[in-house]
């Protein structure tokens, strides 16, 4: 029906909520649904008949703001699912319990990983020591695997002034999702959304000539971004978060090569973390304005798709999906339950280096305009930590877990021997806890499976007399007795990161 | 003469800036010293005859902002100084010139440590990759140390609602340090100007018991404060930087032992870092309101002294300079040039813990306020990175330096063994960088040494026929020709901070 039979159909049912969205659409015409006596306006589609329908399972309800913003009433929101048949929605229901079993959330309060407090702030992680323990681990790996690649580090302040957010054009394009400017003296000051524009000042601290590029800056760069508050979710939809960010400046010669060390880069870093089942996407230039020449475009599009052919990766080509600014490669993982999730990002810019004229000399002894790369392997710290502990459902791989050990002498008098063991783990660089609470053993034990600690060594008379340790691994895995020695040559290589291709 | 009087006499004069101070005094009646016909508003004192001055140095002007605040007119500041003898003069403007070859702004962009860029604004850092290299090398050393001793390690936002800084008073007693407000949505959010709000909130997320405790956590914590533009100075006095952070709670029994450990902490990271004289200022309770109690006051102030007579530290008491929250150990080092930098603090707090609510569960299994202490090592990344930087003129210790090896092929054909050489010295862990510029050898030592790379390898015909290096050190040291592996000998165990008591 046209639009205004539609707000007279909205009036007579007393559909303020309905008349609102009504009042948005930009089409001429709008379509409702009926369904015996409930009629609702929408754009479909819908099954044809609800015979069709024949497994129908009612999930939750909960309050919901009205379009996610807390100063607005709240609504009841029901959430349902349906299936054409019964053991199809039982398979789904099942990975359903599955998934909620990981859900990091709950992992993160119960594992001591991170609390959101809302006295502090929707959206704004801290990080608790088992979280952070991780965190370091995934950090100093991801420096030092920089640094080997020739990426240079820098730290960049978390405010600048409206000045650079001005001419960068994200005061332009990008303010709906800055937080508002704070007045400091004669100046205005705004949080910092991204890092491209610092490490562009850093670039532009020299004269670079084409024999210094690639330039390749990187930083665990913390950035502050508006959500509205519906729509923050645990660790991945956050306020505030730390991008595992880089910037390569570099000759449109360079890009094919610094884009395919980057995918590789990407691979290699997400293998080491367990992950083996990747996706990858393409975005290439959108309908209407974009920046940079069509050739350059074309140029870059075609580079992407034969790195991704190089590379032997199945890719999907997002047409007209990319941004204003320059084509992209993302890479989807796959986790323990099939689900996708986004991490790294290689993204092209022709537009910041025109904008904020980043150029280098060239060969011909004149000035000429970098590429810029923007990209994140893990996409961010809180987001990764998101996946890691739902595809291992809190039980990290033995290098990340903050307690690697877990040493439970039977009674008081094993204190002794089980110190002598726990002091030698140390010195070998694992992390070890002696659980020595008057408890019975049995209960220390289900106290360590519950903290997801890998190894539990159980001493007691027998193993203090023989040098021995009693090997239980988390999972209720019960290895026996074994001298001291032998575990540690096979927690050794356990307590590094794997060494994959 | 009243004030009154003074007011008549500066309108005549037409001293308006001196009207200004005349009337923020809030003395009955002021002084005015004369000098032939040089009339002045001055508190004191003076010299009581002006041919006690026997050597005089105007040294430099500069203009100043009125009050220091940029959006004030601009005067002209005159700086000079006098000795009553010619020898103390030169002493002192030796010292100075020496002290100016080494200023950490001159030297911060010299050797591409650190940029403030006023685009982005006054008092913010970026550091740029030779300088994010040592403060890389500073924080792993830092976060191991702590990990090493017990410390945990957590991550918290830069923001927070403004109900978190109502709460912890920060509001009410800070809030002239910190910036303005940011409205999201229903609430305010504000900078952090100190972490502990945060770490306060961590440590609550759990009921503690005494046997938890101590708790130490920590965190390299950027906080953000407000100073004005007239006083922000090179990395000394800044507007954002990062605190090596620590709050530990303890019970009151255990305060004695863990500030013993913290001074002690100190003493071994400011060692470690090539400092070897400190001074130790212990300031106690001030007049008037404190929070906590008497005696736990005395108890404190007792124990204070009593670490530092332990520890064999010459200290200094600071009689009613203490905050009203509790008493603190300062600690001072020397530098070379003997000039005195404030670094370390170990701050008690006996107030944050009521205000906030800070509890465990005592032997009585009743609930008892702990005590909480504030401590930094090195007070802030920037600001030792300044003093370190004066310390060693830039020449940084070898496990620092951003470069630790430079490789000078004499000419082309000696590229190969110059690239075994540094792959060599590679696998060892050293930061390697080979010179191959087609510059002659003599500007690429020049070159080296000015970016005081402590350690230069010459290689040509000779040294790539016999495997040898000839081997030079910053400082126009020259050590002569010694086979590769003799080298690596030598460098490597300076590669590694070097183990101090």
């Amino acid at each position: 029906m046209t639009k205004e039979e539609a707000r007279k159909l909205l009036e007579e049912m007393g559909e303020t909520y309905k008349l609102e969205i009504l009042d948005e659409l930009p089409d001429e015409k709008v379509s409702f649904y009926r369904q015996d006596g409930f009629i609702d306006l929408c754009r479909g589609p819908h099954v044809p008949s609800t015979g069709r329908i024949k497994a129908l399972k009612l999930l939750s309800a909960s309050g919901a703001y009205w379009r996610g913003d807390e100063r607005n009433p709240m609504l009841q929101r029901i959430y349902g699912t349906c299936f054409p048949t019964e053991e199809q929605l039982q398979e789904f229901l099942r990975r359903l319990e599955e998934a909620q079993k990981r859900d990091h959330r709950k992992l993160g309060r119960e594992l001591n990983l991170f609390i959101i407090d809302e006295t502090i702030g929707s959206g704004l992680v801290l990080w608790l020591p088992n979280g952070a323990l991780i965190r370091k681990q995934i950090e100093d790996f991801w420096r030092e695997q920089h640094l080997k690649r020739g990426y240079q580090l820098v730290y960049t302040p978390h405010i600048a002034r409206d000045e650079l957010w001005r001419k960068s054009g994200h005061l332009e394009l990008y303010s709906e999702f800055m937080f508002p400017t704070m007045q400091i003296e004669a100046h205005k000051y705004l949080l910092k959304p991204m890092n491209c524009p610092f490490h562009i000042t850093i670039y532009k601290t020299q004269t670079r000539s084409y024999r210094d590029l690639p330039i390749r800056l990187c930083e665990l760069g913390t950035v502050y971004r508006y959500e509205r508050s519906g729509v923050l979710h645990g660790l991945l939809r956050v306020r505030g978060f730390t991008q595992d960010d880089a910037h390569i400046f570099c000759t449109p010669d360079q890009v094919k090569d610094e884009v395919k060390a980057a995918v590789q880069f990407a691979l290699f870093i997400l293998r080491t973390f367990g992950f083996s089942e990747f996706e990858v996407k393409i975005a290439t230039r959108p309908e209407g304005k974009f920046a940079g020449t069509l050739e350059g475009w074309e140029r870059a599009e075609r580079e992407l798709q034969e790195v991704a052919q190089e590379l032997g990766l199945d890719y999907e080509l997002d047409i007209g999906g990319g941004a204003f600014y320059g084509p992209k490669i993302d890479i989807f993982l796959r986790d323990c339950l099939g689900r996708r999730w986004q991490c790294s990002t290689i993204q092209l810019d022709f537009n910041l280096p025109e904008r904020l004229d980043v150029n280098y000399i060239g060969p011909d002894n004149k000035e000429h305009k970098v590429v810029m790369v923007h990209r994140a392997l893990f996409g961010s710290m809180e987001r990764f930590m998101a996946v890691l502990t739902e595809h291992y459902a809190g039980a990290f791989p033995v290098w990340l877990a903050p307690v690697q050990v877990a040493v439970l002498p039977i009674s008081e008098r094993h204190l002794p021997y089980a110190t002598q063991v726990a002091e030698r783990l140390q010195a070998e660089g694992a992390r070890v806890e002696i659980l020595a609470k008057s408890e019975p053993i049995s209960g220390r034990i289900f106290d360590a499976e519950a903290r997801k600690v890998p190894y539990m060594l159980i001493v007691g008379d027998r193993e203090a007399q023989s040098g021995t340790v009693s090997v239980r691994e988390r999972g209720r895995k019960d290895h026996g007795s074994m001298p001291l020695e032998q575990f540690i040559d096979w927690l050794k290589p356990q307590l590094k990161p794997p060494a994959v291709e």
